[in-house]
């Protein structure tokens, strides 16, 4: 049995689950500090025999293994995580291999796996909710460099109608800054799921995701995008992207049909703890 | 014995070398229409016995084998070479296995094997010349997806005291539009070698390239950053982008230390040839 560690910044989706994704038992826990949060997770884990665990973290993490923070989520403005060493502190725990990345990452490793780019060896997996993030499947195998993507803190350009100011504490009005579910709520003055009917709202989120989706294009010229998260729930903000995209990349590059391009996840909302049942997959094959 | 081809929108480069990437014999010649350049390029061949031969093209090009146009030079504004099928016509003259693909693909490619990333198993490298373009080695390979990147092309925010339109023909003031050799000349009425004093060319080519390589760096996360091509032998330019991507980023991803970050070829002009090179190594040992 393996277990799956989907870490957000509002809640903890535990599961436990076998290496063809299917999942037996889950729980969701509250993000509150780590001294409240840890124990409950393994309290969960604590009736089940596993050979590993699996965790998909919001971020930044350290994900270079030869580093001494490996493990740690590193620069977080969440109370309490900041520096905190998440895979060893499980690892001591429950005695197992721990596979680490980031949430993103792991929804990406769960749609190539079992979702809408499951016959793929490339796509992105964007999310925009909370904050915005995503992770890439290159030829096979999760993107990584010198550390993992942060493609949510790219450099949009602002709508010359939009007065918001942006919301990110590092870049202020870099995509996530301008496009996040918070953003959208500072700037119109209520949460999404209020403003439906608001077509201005979708619109500029259409605006902001097309410039991002064309970067994403011209540097990593995914297989399929698939897009996740709270803001996506609306549906018509999928078709502002396409048409802004249409008219951005002014048919510079060849694409396939734009419908079934930018797509929805193939899992739901079951992407990033299928994807971490995956990352314990492989660290159980390590 | 192997072949490499560089193919540039003003010239070629062909080259005669082993599998180490030495060259032994070399020249250039200058891109005319295809019926002219192509049989100075078979002509230079004709005395080796090669065993492959690779090419590094100026694009867009098709470089997916399964494409029925795999092999072509697609969409470029050059008269002649649009819908060309490159490879078909060298394995035609010379019946050799053709490796194939972009000229800074194949830059990113020498620069990794043997130039300023040789020990590392990810880089990115860029030429900002007559056109700005990149490609990028990932976990050890040639970043390829749906087709080759096309990084030149991306979305940068204008600076506000710049009034120069732009000259993308595709995207007018994307990245390419901005900041590309022929932008920096129509844009102040004289040649980049001839403006070498004059400061604020260079501190605007640098606002405009940190942006570009904040996206870069934002979700490839590369391991090292090479600049290369005409506009880059003006030393100050590495200063000042430098220095808006620090302003930038602010501190939001840990990076290494920038002066060994983001540096000049290895190879110097020999990138792209030697890439060629080894696009032939791994053309023959297929």
């Amino acid at each position: 049995m393996l277990g799956a560690i989907e870490a957000g910044g509002t809640k903890f989706v535990c599961a436990v689950g076998d290496s063809n994704g299917k999942i037996v038992e889950r729980v969701q826990i509250p993000t509150a500090v780590p001294e409240e949060t840890i124990p409950k997770v393994l309290e969960f884990f604590q009736s089940y025999s596993l050979d590993a665990v699996g965790i998909g973290s919001f971020g930044p993490i350290d994900v270079n293994p030869e580093s001494p923070t490996y493990g740690y989520i590193t620069s977080t403005p969440k109370e309490g995580w900041m520096n905190y060493p998440f895979v060893q502190s499980i690892k001591e725990a429950l005695s197992v291999p721990i596979g680490f990345n980031t949430d993103v990452n792991a929804a990406a490793l769960g749609e190539a796996t079992y979702g809408a780019a499951k016959d793929l060896d490339s796509c992105l997996y964007i999310t925009v909710g909370t904050g915005i993030g995503a992770g890439a499947i290159v030829q096979g195998k999760l993107l990584q460099g010198w550390s993992h993507p942060e493609m949510g803190h790219i450099l949009v350009r602002r709508h010359p109608g939009d007065q918001y100011e942006g919301k990110c504490g590092y870049h202020q009005d870099c995509l996530e800054g301008l496009a996040s579910g918070p953003a959208i709520e500072a700037r119109w003055g209520d949460k999404g799921v209020n403003l439906v009917d608001r077509e201005e709202v979708w619109e500029l989120e259409g605006y902001y995701l097309a410039q991002a989706l064309m970067q994403y294009i011209l540097i990593l010229s995914p297989k399929k995008i698939i897009l996740g998260g709270g803001v996506m729930k609306q549906k018509q903000v999928f078709t502002n992207i396409r048409k802004y995209l249409v008219e951005l990349l002014n048919d510079y590059v060849t694409l396939p049909d734009l419908h079934s391009y930018i797509v929805s996840p193939g899992l739901g909302d079951d992407a990033g703890i299928t994807g971490a049942l995956m990352l314990a997959r492989e660290a159980a094959e390590k």
